[in-house]
This record gives structure tokens, sequence and C-alpha cells, in this order.
């Protein structure tokens, strides 16, 4: 690599003093952030974000996605774009650094490349990719930009379609834009991500940085296991159709059947519900949310499968019926070898302790992977916390993160040329 | 028995007509009625009533716990009174049968007493207890009347406090009132009521009448499971603390453990939800509703026990912690043998097949059964249905019923003098 460039370091105050300032929007009481897509504090921070690219001598763009980007773009007009981005819209209640932290990053290397007046071979571009939470429909933005979003997505959108409508209403956005926000691949030199790991492996093993080398696919599904309501003095224990029986069982067997058949997936069941709900009548519906993940792309059906079919078993074990609803599923997207070894390269010439690992979580780089080469980054996240107020990274961790974005960032644009 | 009484029976057409207009106070379209303690319809409901009683020539009071009662007294005035009833509230979206018929039938033997210009020994007393469905405190009437009721009772209601005093104030009731609406037990000859099963037994096997030998206790507690939320992508499964595992294997555990050591006794979980309550976020906290019933008062207390020691174990070996709220309980309350043996010669002299069985639904009767004799009656519900709007009891055993509630009621006046 150039030693021009080898020595060059992100600017760890401003990096800093912007951490702050983004923070403070939409803070909450438990030192966290409340900014869930097209919320208020979520538009104030995103016109914070085209403020601050503005001040630094950055060009600003909006795509009919939403989604913002600061841009510094290079003399050849024919030059690709490098990516550099994640999402500044939270969970309801949620963390400081989730998202926040890679849009930061982005922006503060596209600063530092400006500041050091080096010139590129590629467009730089800061992305701040619309609803990566999925407060209204899930990687909405990045979806958008890859052209993967389908007007049946919008039609029953996981936050509800009055949610959807009233948001973009809010944000000045339109269906028609969202389905037009398609960028041509051979325009894209490749996306980088920074991003919090959301889980303890990193600091179990002591690595400064995670290399992503995939990101899990993720099924979700609503069951309903139905049985009949009845009085819950008056009718005999073996002459009920409890529905909550059977979504008990399954609530059961999904962890048992993960850690024992297949212990590098997770599955939750995450909502539960009884109707009609009352003390003295014996349920007649239980409805649950239920969602696994895998990264390995061979056994992510087997695994959504089995779970399923487990489901089918325990409401014909209990006399129930069963209605499963299809919520959506990302498959799992491996992160590009391309992309993996600049960020492996990136952190051996930072002199960082680094480690492979597949990520848990889904991220907007999960839909650029199809597109272009694609990468994350990872750094350590005390206690694994994340979709919480407690979620903490250290500075310096932080600080590695993003001079690790700027070598692997540097790497792709030079290899690219 | 007085030869002059025996061949007495019911009027059949004017309990039909009556139960017919009833049956349109608050009435549903799925063929029910939404009555609950205190509602618009209720209320219109015992206004009704004072009517009806009131052209039928009888007194009329209402108590201070807002108890509504059609009188016939007789001319001793230290004469005892014998009360017949039941409740004209339902539950929301509710059957016509339940707690409507015994007062219809209350109502339709005292009118059969008068129209037959019978003397007898004791006051007749028609009555229709304020609230037993527990819309705002489980049989909120019965136990003002009995004085049992307290302030702490008031105090935390089960529907709210709110909604309790929202309900007193539409009524004209006060508290001062309820905790004052105590009757003297050495006033009161007895109390019977007729109600429908409620279950499925009677059908089973062909009886015409149950003569009821003891009605269930019922405890009530809430208990929460509590983990720690958690990013269900990134968490793995062996290090989470997932609060819907404990109440999955509890509620599991409820329904074996009844089925297999308590046989007589039931129980039931009837609401469940997860706190966050996303696909993505393992539940740190799970409550549920849990009630459980005996009919047995040396097996009540250790079933409730059981049940609660195996909600702390379930919460133990998932590694959870459990919180457990007392909501209430009352003891199973056996019926006195005088009411029994009454009702039982009653459905022999009207050639009605009979058998004992204990109600699995709480009811009035047990308010009142420690202050005075006090039976109850059950006719038969089809396919065990009740709080429904499909509860059905065929005409011709609701006649029955009120026959033999008449027979039962002129026994024990006869036995009283």
């Amino acid at each position: 690599m150039d030693s021009t460039f080898s020595a060059l370091r992100i600017n760890p105050h401003r990096l800093q003093s912007n951490f702050a300032a983004l923070s403070a929007i939409g803070a909450t009481p438990e030192g966290g952030v409340n900014r869930p897509a097209l919320n208020t504090a979520h538009l104030e921070a995103r016109q914070w974000f085209r403020q601050r690219a503005m001040e630094a001598g950055l060009d600003f763009r909006v795509d009919s996605a939403g989604n913002h980007s600061a841009l510094l773009t290079c003399t050849d007009p024919a030059a690709p774009t490098l990516l550099l981005g994640s999402h500044l819209d939270s969970v309801p209640n949620g963390g400081r650094f989730d998202g926040a932290l890679g849009v930061l990053a982005a922006l503060e290397v596209l600063c530092t490349v400006k500041d050091f007046g080096l010139t590129l071979p590629v467009n730089l571009e800061a992305i701040d990719f619309t609803d990566e939470e999925g407060t209204l429909v899930g990687l909405l933005g990045s979806a958008a930009l890859a052209g993967h979003l389908t007007p049946q997505d919008l039609q029953s959108p996981r936050g509800g379609r009055d949610a959807l409508l009233d948001g973009l209403a809010c944000a000045g956005l339109t269906e028609t834009g969202l389905l037009a926000a398609r960028r041509d691949p051979a325009t894209l030199a490749g996306y980088l991500e920074l991003h919090i790991e959301q889980g303890p492996r990193l600091i179990q093993v002591g690595a400064d940085i995670g290399v992503v080398t995939a990101i899990v696919g993720i099924a979700s599904h609503r069951l309903a296991f139905t049985g009949r309501a009845d009085h819950a003095g008056t009718t005999p224990m073996p002459d009920r159709l409890d529905a909550a029986q059977g979504a008990a069982a399954f609530t059961l067997a999904v962890r048992q059947m993960v850690m024992d058949e297949f212990p590098e997936c997770v599955a939750n069941v995450g909502a539960l519900h009884l109707e009609p709900g009352a003390f003295n009548i014996v349920p007649a519906r239980a409805v649950l949310a239920l969602e696994c993940r895998s990264a390995d792309p061979s056994i992510f059906d087997p695994l959504e499968a089995a779970l399923l079919e487990r489901a089918r078993l325990e409401a014909e074990r209990f006399g129930l019926g069963l209605e499963i609803e299809f919520l959506g599923k990302h498959a799992p997207a491996p992160m590009s070898a391309l992309a993996q070894q600049a960020i492996t390269e990136a952190a051996e010439a930072l002199d960082l302790r680094h480690i492979p690992l597949a990520s848990g979580a889904g991220h907007d780089a999960q839909s650029l992977a199809p597109l272009c080469p694609a990468g994350m980054i990872f750094v350590p996240s005390v206690g694994g916390a994340s979709h919480a107020p407690r979620e903490f990274t250290e500075w310096q961790d932080c600080i590695n993160g993003a001079n690790v974005l700027l070598h692997a960032a540097l790497r792709i644009g030079l290899h690219i040329s």
C-alpha cells in the first residue's frame, strides 16, 4: 500500500464531538436514544447529519428512498462509488452506538480523506440508510437502493400499513419513490460498514476487530395455535382444547431444538399472547412471534422447516389447529472475499487483534452484498448489550473501528483503480 | 308435604315471556347479551326487573350495595326471609342464561306463590346481586350483603380502581354504602339459587337437575418470570435468560400436575404476555394469569401451594426471577345439607332425574353459605358452554329448574315454620 496513505488516521476528537452531538438527539433519561425511523428525533438526526456534512464542505444527496448521503467526489466523472455507511434510526428506546457509529465513522473517513487532500480513483459516499431497524419495513432504505423492494413489501409491512404511510408522509417520501430508488450496481465499487458487534464474542476472545464473514439469514413467522374458549372452572382438564398448551410446548421446543440440532443458529419466541385472555377462560387462541437465524445457507432452510414442523406436531399433540403466517425472510449474506481481505489487512496494518465472525444481526450490508463487494467491521460491545440504553463500546474501540474503515476503504479504492 | 302445595307449578308462559324481554336488553348480534355490571344495559335490565316486580304487585327494595329485590312478605313481622336469586349482570359478550335465569325463576316463584294466595311462614325475596361476574369486584353484592366485603377489596379491585369508582357513580352507589350493606343472618331463612351448570356433566349422564354439593374455592395469582432482554440474533442460546421459557414450562406443568396429582381440581393459565414483546428481543419478562379451583377444602390449599412451588422451580431451572402477586381467594363453600335435601326431594316429587355435583364456577351462593342454609340447583348447559353467546339451555330444563326452585323453597319455608 502507498506509504502516503499508511500513516493516515481519522481525527478522534472530531469523531467524538460528532458522536456526542448526535447522541443528544432523541436522548432518553436512561442514557440511550429513541429514534425509530422517521420519528421527530430521527428526522432531526438526519437534518443534523446534512448540516455537518455541508459544514465539512461535502456534497449532500437524498435519494427517493430517503437515504441521506454525504459525498466526496473524485475528478473522474466515470468513477464508481465506494459506499460507507450504516443508519441513524434506532429501535424504540435503543442505544447510542447501533448504526450511529457507522454513519459517523463513514463521515469521518470522508472528512479525513478530504483534510489530507488525497485523490482517490473512486467517489466516497457516507450513507445513512432509511429504517434499518424495521420500525416500518426492515432494511427499507438499503433494499430500495439495491432494487429488492417490492410493492408487496409495502402492502403488509412489519409495523403496519398505516404507520408506513404516516411515516412516509412525515418524511416527504412516497411509495413510488421507494420503488424507484435502485442504484445501478455498475456504479458501485463496494460497501463497507462499521458496526458494534451487539454480542459478546469479541470481548470473550480479547479481539479488537471482527471481520464479518456473513450476515445471518432471518425468517419471521407469526403462529397461531387455535383451540376452544371454555369456562375454566367447569370444563374438566381432559376436555379442554387449550391453545396455550401448544404455544408453551412449542416455545420450549424451539430453544431445545436449536441448542441440540442447530447449535450455530438462534431462534426466538419474542411475543406471545392468549385470547380471550381472562383468568377464567381457557385460551382459545395463542399467537406467537417466531424468528430464526442462520449464517449458513445450507442450514437456514432446514432450520426454518424443522421449527414449523415442530409447531405442527405440538398443535396435533394438544388437538389444536395451527395457522402459520409467513412474515418475511432474508437469505444469509456472505460478505465478499475482497472486503474481508481489505478489512483484515487494515486491522493488521493498524496492529489490531482481529477474528472472523458471522453477524447474528441483520444489517444494510446484506442488501448490498448481491450488488457489489460488501464487508462489515465489528467492534466490541460491552456485555454484548444492544437495542437497549446500556449498549456501550469503549471509545478506543470506536476509534480503532473508524481507522479500520478508513484503511479498508483506501485498500478497496486503490484496488479498484 | 302439604298436598295443597304439591300440585303447584310455575307459569311457564310468563317465565318465557319475561326471559324473552330480558334477553333483549343488551342483546348482541351473536345471540348473547353484553351486560357487564353497571353498564347501561345492566342498569336497564335492573330497571326492567323493578318494573316487572311492581306490575306483579310485589314490593321492591334496593339495598346500599345496589342489590335489587322483589319482596313477598308474610303476615308475621318477625318472620325470617328466604332469599331466592342470582344476578342480571353478564361477562362481556356473554350468554342469556347465566344469572338471568335464576333471577327470573326467583321472581316467577314469588308470582306463583302470590297467584295461588299461599300463606308461608317466611318472607320470600327474589334478589338480583350486584356484579356477580366480577367486572368490578367478584361477587360484590352478595359479599356486601354477607358482610364479607372489606375496604381492601375496594382498594385493589380486579377490574381496576377507576372502573369501580366510575361504575359506582353511574349506579348512584358509594363505597360507604357497600361496606354497610350487611344483613343480619338471624333474619335469613336460607338462600336458593337456580343456575345453568356451565359444564357438560348433567348432559353426559342424562340428568335433569344437579343438586350442588359445594362451590369450588378459587385462588388467583399473577406471576411474572423475569429474565434479561437481549438481542435475539447475537446472543447465543445458552447465554440467554429467556423469561418465556419459565412461563412456557410452567404453563405445561400446570395442566399436567392438576391431571396427575389433583384430578378433581382445575387450573388455568388464561393470559400470558411477553415483554418487551418484539420478534428480535429475548423476552425479559413473562407475565401470566393463574387461577386454580377445588371444591374440597382439604385439597384447595395444597393445590395452590403446589402450583406456586412449581413456578419457583421452573424459574430456577431457567435462571429466572419470579414475582408472585396474590389477587384473591374464595374458600370452597359446601352447600347446606338442609338445602341439598330440599332440592333433592323437590326433584323427586317432580319426577326429575337428579345427581349431586360440585360447582366448578363461583356463585353468589358461596357468599351466603356461611350465613344461612344455602343451596343451588343446576340445569343442563348444551355443550357445557357458558360465558359465551352460544350458551344455551333447553326451555323444558329452564321450567324444570324453576319448578324445583319453587318446591325446594316451599320445603325450606315450611321446615322453618
